[in-house]
């Protein structure tokens, strides 16, 4: 084998990195969101992430701290996905299908959150790269931290059937607008999902 | 109140009106299918539909037969909602819940019916019209047909929560190809999810 020939992009560089400007968050926002995209969240590094955008890396760290945060922004959700797991995720284990359809259905219910989840969902179907992008942070967000807590040997096939039914219910009340799941209220639909919830979730 | 005055559209036209060609069948279900996303099933004539397609009404009966007839070719599903109703409907009330979810798969996991439901998914998403088309013939086809045998006053209701997890099943395994329901084999997803969708169906 030949010696380890020396990366390029390691060597600092000076010319062509524009200092911070009032573009630049937004400029690392959009090179974090393809890199995302293409190449998942494993694959990406900050240091790619900033040279893709033209910047030194740390203005990356400046202007988004780590890579979750960074991460959590490329995904534009009206949320922190992480304050969702801490919610659901504070209280009894056996209200635990309860709390997830509460928390879920009230982000879809507040105005912003209904708008910015619709234009969501829309990007998720129509493109790959946002499939790809909101597939990493339903797993690394929500799936992984709710099954962890199950400590069961297919937590993580439980707690996705749950999601495939909210990801459902969304797109049946809010985009398809199918009746009589539309114009139901909210209460009665969080009574009738909680006990499903709770099944896929604990049951034997 | 003045007398009726004759419907112009209901008088015969000669001119304009072509024979029935080549193409006459995809115009009057190009037509059809504008109609039914438009104006609804129950706004829908096959007299409207054939003025706007330029074609005589008999037409639209030679090659369509009725309405229905017209209205499954317009969804463009790779099989007949009948059928699949018909297939759900026939077996032990106790065992509903396994075949819905066994019927469902089955047309998503062959190649072709895969194929048509991810292009009719995705135009459900991104067009209004194909939202309201697909939320009639979703209703229409399915939803009262299974509702009408359960005999509960809130069985639309029970049936349209079982619509939205197998909504939320499609777009979860094959469109954003979510792990690890998108992996798990068609019998551990009947397994999981027809004691569910059971519990929708029939519990008190």
């Amino acid at each position: 084998m030949s010696p380890a020939t020396p990366d390029p992009a390691g060597k600092p560089r000076t010319a062509g990195r524009r200092p911070g400007g009032p573009d630049t968050r937004g400029e690392i926002l959009a090179a974090a969101r393809e890199s995302f995209a293409g190449k998942g969240f494993a694959g990406t590094s900050l240091r790619a992430v900033a040279r893709e955008a033209g910047v030194d890396a740390a203005l990356v760290h400046h202007y988004f701290g780590g890579k979750d945060e960074l991460f959590i922004e490329a995904l534009a959700l009206p949320i922190d996905p992480r304050q969702v797991a801490a919610q659901i995720l504070a209280g009894p284990p056996d209200e635990l299908g309860r709390r997830i359809v509460t928390v879920f259905l009230g982000v879809w219910e507040s105005p912003d959150g209904q708008q910015r989840m619709k234009a969501l969902l829309r990007s998720v179907v129509s493109s790959e790269d946002v499939a790809r992008l909101m597939r990493e942070g339903i797993t690394k967000m929500i799936i992984h931290p709710v099954a962890e807590t199950l400590e069961l040997p297919d937590a993580e096939l439980r707690v996705s059937l749950v999601a495939t039914h909210l990801i459902g219910m969304a797109l049946s009340r809010y985009l398809i607008e199918l009746e009589p799941i539309a114009s139901a209220d909210v209460q009665t639909l969080i009574n009738r999902m909680a006990p499903t919830i709770q099944h896929y979730l604990t049951a034997p």
